[in-house]
């Protein structure tokens, strides 16, 4: 009897190890609750001062905050009408120190930060949510000889790659920006949900998609310990390291050890911000190896010759965008004009908005169903 | 110019989106920093009246906390000696609400929280770290007709696999508690470090290790979709459903999609706490599918039929677990004395300490050199 009701007591605390504090007896606080066009965030903090709310759909989440209200048993709210469908960040600030929120189990990391995410169901997001089939998230590692060390890629392999031993797919190799890593595209990017729901839909072809660590100088995302056979990746010499590392070591190691056609014609490339510097450097690098290019708020420029090479070369996809308000628009613009005045057929696809991950997830949703097509 | 000094922005902030609060331009600080034999914790809260420190290590980690000083730019802090070699998790207690180190990336998830970890280095912790090669970790979907939709692994792959196409290896189920998921053991656990270095030293079998959702009413971590199609896991009728489901749908699916030895010989299963009673479960309903059983403060128990038709099966290790102080010690006692009684060889091993994930990943480190040998 003492061990069921030890059992019993372990299920209520939903938690296998125990707490680090104290919890009440009170009945559960449900945070975020949507509720027809508004939704409620609530926090138990007994002893503070001042609680506010501060979220990414905010005009100013910089520093533009709400206050909440203290309500029954310390529990502090705020109801807000619901903002347009999308994925937000979120946390609470409580006497000045952000703190997630605790009832909420769907959180992003970003970088060193953990944030709360509130999902606004609707036409824009119905793609970022669980589709009913599931592709396969694996990390493994590859060797690098350029870097001196091993390093953990991100693969997606869709739906049905187990059961179909002899099909093979096409692949997209998708990058990440300053700040990120492996991770990035799966936790923020929702990219397993996006690509789940466009291939069930039949909206595009059932691909495998590779994320890479685009640090050259981190072996993987969260691990502390430091390659001791690192090269000096800041060196003017090894610039292009990392690039020549994912054309040179990790396509070859996805050909080999995934189901892959081994093709230009099969082979896409996309990335933000520094991953779309990473794209366009491995574009002009190895003009003949991806057949669709598509750099997102990207970070880089091609030169007039580099531009004429990859029309040389019979790119299929040349899909360039950006938020009009992205402090990288203006770098955006002027790669359209080199590729326009160097004849080579491209999309230029300007969102609102800026340098975000809101962006990003729409762009993967609108470009994935055009390749390999 | 303008670009290079807003990527620049991006870089120094160490994040890809916008922050949801303003960063200050002081000196980073570091936390938790360890400096020989003492470890200093900081925070930066302008606004608050009191901060706390609570951590695991402490005797009290219920209610326990340490109290922080208020130093320059607002930064509170806190030096205490190192505990133990050992992992634990902590968080800062500002004005009574928890709060994780944001300077801190590493956090384990443990239902609905997230905790920050401390990894003190010594003997008890060798394993616990990056080893210098690496397995490959994935999750791949089910499909369980038992219960009625498609469901989550985590699967570990021993460094190799990828490499030696002809081999092939033996398989260990590990099952996690109440309150957790499948990525509770690769999160708090360590499984994929503590497996990468007992292969790396020679000490374990290489092996593939499999981590189902023990929850029947639930498909996947951190997914809030309930499955339309879920049978009513909770009647009696249902009550083995998931052990039925492990036992018929999730081993054969192992064994046709990874290179597995399909034997009881080279098949183990282990779990803790809830996952040690289904542990039990799983080898009573099904005396001859597994040679190795390891059930880990455990909430289970066997009839003497049960373990004497064990016996008879020729079971290979039989190694029960339990913390001298767990709330479950008696109930492990109980089953120690059935086994005895039917004569069915065992080891039961008791360490210091109750219900604890230092517990768990000590077992793991144990019990995994013991299996297919």
């Amino acid at each position: 009897m003492t061990i069921m009701l030890a059992l019993a007591f372990a299920w209520a605390s939903g938690a296998q190890e125990l707490s680090n504090f104290a919890r009440g007896g009170q009945k559960p606080i449900v945070s975020p609750d949507i509720q027809g066009d508004s939704v409620t965030f609530s926090l138990k903090a007994d002893y503070a001062t001042v609680v506010k709310l501060s979220g990414s759909w905010m005009p100013n989440p910089w520093g533009g905050t709400i206050d909440m209200t203290r309500g029954e048993n310390n529990v502090w709210s705020v109801k807000i009408p619901l903002p347009e469908p999308e994925i937000y960040t979120y946390n609470f600030v409580v006497d000045g120190v952000a703190v997630n929120d605790p009832q909420n189990v769907l959180v992003q990391r970003d970088g060193t930060r953990y944030l709360s995410m509130l999902i606004v169901p609707g036409a824009r997001t119905e793609n970022y949510v669980e589709a009913k089939t599931h592709g396969t998230v694996s990390h493994p590692w590859y060797q690098s000889d350029i870097l001196g060390y091993s390093r953990r890629l991100t693969v997606y392999t869709p739906y049905g790659y187990e059961n179909s031993p002899k099909k093979k797919y096409p692949v997209l190799y998708l990058l990440h920006g300053a700040g990120g890593d492996e991770e990035a595209w799966i936790s923020m990017g929702r990219t397993a949900q996006i690509l789940d729901n466009l291939i069930e839909k039949g909206l595009a072809e059932p691909m495998i998609v590779v994320m890479p660590n685009g640090n050259p100088g981190q072996q993987a995302a969260r691990t502390l310990n430091i390659p001791e056979k690192a090269i000096n990746w800041r060196s003017e010499e090894n610039r292009d390291a990392y690039v020549k590392s994912l054309c040179t070591e990790i396509v070859p190691f996805i050909e080999k050890n995934f189901r892959v056609i081994p093709k230009p014609s099969s082979r896409a490339i996309a990335g933000l911000s520094m991953g779309g510097g990473h794209t366009i450097s491995a574009s002009n690098l190895y003009p003949e190896l991806f057949d669709y290019i598509c750099p997102l708020s990207a970070a880089g420029r091609s030169t007039p010759e580099q531009a004429a090479a990859l029309k040389k070369a019979g790119v299929k996809l040349y899909f360039l965008a950006c938020g009009s308000s992205d402090f990288l628009f203006e770098g955006s613009k002027t790669l359209d004009k080199t590729l326009t005045e160097q004849g080579l057929e491209h999309t230029f696809f300007v969102s609102e908005g800026g340098h975000t991950w809101a962006n990003w997830r729409l762009y993967l949703n609108t470009f994935a169903p055009l390749l390999f097509k």
